[in-house]
This record gives C-alpha cells, structure tokens and sequence, in this order.
C-alpha cells in the first residue's frame, strides 16, 4: 500500500502505520513508542477492535487501523457469498467502530466509508479487501488536505516568533502545524505537557516537534500554570476526540484544565478539528472509563499502595466559553456558530480526529 | 532516642525517620517509598545537606533531617575547644540551611535553634549532640501540639460526609487532618493528584490515608478539574512551603493550578501552616529550578526522546486572591491578614513545614 502524496511522507513514521498487508494488520504500538519500536499484529479484524481498545495506537491511529480492520474482515471473508461477504462486513463495522465509547460517532464514519466501498466492489465482482485499501488512500490524501488547510488558518493565530503549549498528541496536525511554521519562517518553540497516563505528549508530541527541528520543551502536567506565569506562552492548542455542534469540546483529560488556566491567563485556546454532526448537543458524548488501575502506574511502575483506588476518565469536556475559536479545514469558527461550518464548508471532513 | 508523645507514634512511619544515631543519620529515602523501604546513611552533616538537596526526604522531613544533620556535626567536633566546635556548627548552619533555595527561611528557623541549644551545652561542658536530640524532641513535640490545633480548625471547614482534594505531601498535618476527623466522625473521601515528577501524591500522601483507613482515590495530576466536575470536592488543601505575608503561597508545582481551577470551580483552598517572617512579600522567594532531565522520566523510566528539553520548577506561587483561607495554629486568616497572625499568636509556630 502506498501513499500518493509523497510530500506527506514526513509524517509516516508518527502516523498511522496500520497497514493490511496479506492477511495481517500490523499496528506500531503507541503505548511504548519511541522508547521501543513494536508492532502488535491483528491476524483477525476483531484483534484490531481489541488493539484500538487496548489503545495500542492513538489519536488519529485508530482511524486508519480502523480502515485496515475493515480490510481484514474483507478478507477474512472473500470466499463466501456477496451477501455474506456483506453482512459479514456490516457486523465488523458495528464492532470495530463501537471499540471506544467516545469516539464512536466519527468511527463510524470511517467503517461506514469502508463498507460503501466494500459493496460497489462486490457488486462489480472485484477485491472488497483491496477496494476499501484504494478507499483509505483517498480518504486519507483527503484528509491530509483538509488538515493543511486547517494547519494554515491555525499557523495565522501564532507570532512570528513564540511559544505555543499543546496538548496530548494531536497526531497529523502537529506534524502539519511545523510544516506550515517552517515555510512561513515562524520560529516557534513548543512546550508540551506529558499527558499522563500514557505520556503522549512527552513521548510522542515531543518527538514530532524535535524530528520536525523545533525546540520542544516537555513539562509534567501540573505545570501548564506555571509555565503560563514564568514564560510567554501566545497559544494553548490542542485536537479534539469529538466536538458537539453546541461549541463542547472532547479531549483527553487534562484539556478541559489547561482552558481553565489559559483563560486566567488570557492564554487564547484553539482547537482544531470540525464540528461533528454525531453530537448535535454535548448529552450526546458518553466519557470513556479506562482501567482505574492504570493511573496506579508510570511507565509499567507501580506508583501507589494496595488498597489506594484510581480513577480514570480517557477525555474531559471543555465548554464553549472556554474556547476562543474552532480551527477547521473552512476557517475559524466561534465555538458558539458550529452550525455555520455546514453552510459554508463542503460538508465532507466530518469531525476526523487529527 | 525517643518519642516523649506515644499519642503521635502512628505518624513516625510517614515522617522524618532522620535520626542521629551513634555517628549516623538515616533518612528515608522517600523517593522510593513505598515500593521500596531504603534509607540513605549520612555519616557527615554535608552528606545530609546533599541528600536534602537530592531530595531523599520531603515535605516536613528536610527540617528533622536538618537538625540531625546539625547533631551530627557537633558529634564530628566533639573533640574541639568550645570556640571551634562553635564555629564549626555556626558553618553547618549555614551550609544545611541552603541545601535547598526556597526554603532557606525556614531552614534557618531549625538550625539556629539547633545551634543555640548547642551553644548552651558547649558553654556547660555538656554533649551538643546531645543537647541538639533533646531540643529536636522538644521542638517536634511543640509542633505536633501546633499541627494539631491547625488540623482541628483544617477540619471545621469539612463537612460530615464529603470530599478533600489534597497536592503533594503535606506531611503531618494529613496525619493529624485524618485523626481529627475519624475523632470527629466525619467520613471524608481523598482525591490525591499524583504530584508529578516525583508522585508523592500517589505514593506518600495516598498512603497515609489508607493506612488512616480513609477512602482514597489517586488522580494524574490532568485530572483535578475533571474530578471537581464530575465528582463533589468539598474543599481543595494544601500545606506550603512559604507563606509570605502577603498573602502568596509557595508550595508543589501544581498548587497554583489547582487553585485557579478551584476557583473557577467555587472550591475553596485553605492552606495550612503559618506565615513566614523570612518573607515579608513574595518577592524574597527564590523558586528553586531542579534538574530538568528530571521531569523526562517517570519512576526511573526514561519517557522523552533524547533532544527534547526538560523544565522543572519545584515550586509554584498561588496569589492571595486565590486562597480562601491560611489554616493557623491560633485560627483561620485572610490571606489579605496575615501580620495579624503575629499579634494574635504566641509566636513561637514560625511557619515551619507541615
């Protein structure tokens, strides 16, 4: 499987790298990235549902293994009958978008994608496996396009020379985001958070940040405030799991923190993303509970005592008056005028995780 | 050497475990504990300067490890003429007293008693070591009396059955806080950020708690607005480790965001302690900066890639409009209030670390 946008080829190495490559999908496991390079391999499209669950990969990772899942299920069932195939491919639609609580909605979008795909395929007798890899490649390229055009309208919100602060990991937009800086001369440093439990921010955030020649500082995640007061930070930035077309924003926990500090600090927040018309309201969004166990450790280390309880909700919502403006592919909206996006956009980027 | 208070045993567990001992002192290396139960064996005062400035003990147990420090100087001048043994403690004085930058204040308060007690027993033909021991009881004592009147007004602003989010440590007061209110028959519930890098939240204070037989949940240190969102947090506290009289806070990085979240979120802060003479404004604090490849790992586990920087400030300053109230000894200030503490006071409580 290859990319047709060679420019973007900078931005493999962090990405996705899910490929359905002869009966296997090969994930680049997130959880333990950059210190070790591992894959886990799905020989099953229920493997992947696991591996998203298991949240081997991340922010806009699962999107992609989602795709390359559906691809397996193609696979998985090529001898049977086109309905079979068919039915077959709606139940690992259902599966693989439902991994995750929160992110449902725009999973579906991707899996759904897939399935047309799949069905003109078999309708016409052809490969479903390797119609919904040539559907991915455009979706994808598309996707990229529309995250550029995002990254430009961000890229106008930040000063020549300054300090942005992110948030998690913010996948392709990051990479996106310095891409743009460099070629506008921007010199931008980059402070970013660890984002505990999994360390995102430190392990993979920063890395992009370096790899792509900026100067990248990571910070625990007490010390936004602190960071805001000694230094001059001009932008709080971050994507977002889903945002509801009532201006909430859902992102991994600790954001919602970070649009409470910066507005004390004056600190404008953007999030980029679109949008997503799942979630017309935020009662929509049911918040992912992870494994309590989880926030007991660091880096595989038992941090507290038996007996000590956690506690650990994946994303927190930040409101709209919290928001200083919603970064898409058709400009910068007021988190308060989502609606408008849908008369003025083209309607196609539905809320993709970036 | 003894405890004069039985009563106050259950705390020697969590606290000091500094003790001048025959030529040694042992501290707990409480960066390791619980996982681990290790001490550091000083056997030079200059080795207990160094492990206070590596940070073997925290909270309160950098001042009972000071004044060991000091007994254990006088025992390596023992030997000397009055004069020289005087002057050599008059240099370990100085010397432990800024093992660390921002406390430096407080510091002074414990090894100038130290010293004068000493002075006394040099001047009687009397052991200094010994003399140091016996203050160093002494003055625990007057502050175990002290903490535990600031933990009966701490837990007035409790209600009966709720919940207490804490930051970092806090020391004995957690200790007398919990006792108070097991005495009282409150039923408070925990929430402890983790206190990122160091996680003294989920290992020292969490500890404490369940061990106290209290209901306690361990939080990243991302999660604290979350947590006041979807979970009712009664009153959020805090010890400090400067209390200027002007009102600002000096305690844990994360204290100050903690607080603006609370604010916004209509908790109350109360921090416990007492305000310190060393630092009529804020403006006499130094914030000490610690290594910042520190903050690039998690429990000895590296989590950045090698080019991203680190930064690390030990402590955060939190302004008085933040603060609804200094938990004293002799009552609840204003942060606004502070000098009337000394006209009310016997004076005596200068602030030292809870």
């Amino acid at each position: 499987m290859e990319r047709q946008d060679k420019d973007l080829a900078f931005m493999l190495q962090y990405e996705n790298v899910a490929w359905f490559d002869g009966g296997e999908v090969r994930i680049l496991d997130r959880r333990v990235y950059p210190t070790k390079v591992e894959f886990v391999n799905c020989r099953t499209h229920r493997e992947v549902t696991q591996a998203i669950a298991d949240m081997v990969t991340q922010s806009a990772g699962p999107y992609t293994a989602a795709a390359m899942g559906m691809a397996l299920a193609a696979h998985e069932c090529r001898d049977r009958k086109a309905a079979e195939q068919l039915a077959y491919l709606e139940d690992a639609s259902d599966d693989i978008s439902h991994a995750r609580p929160t992110t449902v909605s725009r999973m579906k979008i991707i899996t759904e994608g897939c399935l047309a795909a799949a069905r003109r395929a078999i309708e016409a007798g052809e490969s479903a496996a390797q119609a919904i890899m040539d559907h991915t490649v455009e979706a994808n390229n598309l996707r990229y396009s529309k995250v550029h055009a995002i990254a430009k309208y961000l890229v106008d919100m930040f000063p020549d020379d300054g300090a942005v602060m992110t948030q998690c990991f913010g996948e392709t937009i990051v990479g996106m985001m310095l891409k743009e800086c460099r070629a506008r001369g921007k010199r931008i440093r980059l402070f970013c958070p660890e984002t505990r439990p999994y360390f995102q921010g430190a392990r993979l955030t920063a890395t992009v940040c370096r790899d792509m020649g900026f100067d990248v500082t990571v910070i625990t995640d007490n010390m936004p405030a602190t960071v805001m007061q000694n230094e001059v930070i001009d932008v709080f930035t971050s994507a977002a799991d889903a945002i509801s077309l009532d201006g909430y924003v859902v992102n991994k926990v600790g954001t919602f923190q970070i649009a409470i500090v910066a507005k004390y600090m004056g600190v404008p927040y953007f999030v980029t993303g679109a949008p997503d018309p799942g979630h017309p309201t935020i009662d929509t969004v049911s918040i992912e509970m992870r494994d309590p166990e989880f926030v007991l450790q660091a880096m595989g280390v038992r941090t507290a005592a038996a007996g000590v309880k956690g506690y650990y909700p994946s994303f927190d919502i930040t409101p709209p008056h919290l928001v200083s403006g919603v970064v898409t592919d058709t400009g910068i909206y007021a988190p308060y005028d989502l609606h408008r996006y849908f008369r003025t956009g083209d309607g196609e980027f539905r809320g993709l995780c970036l």
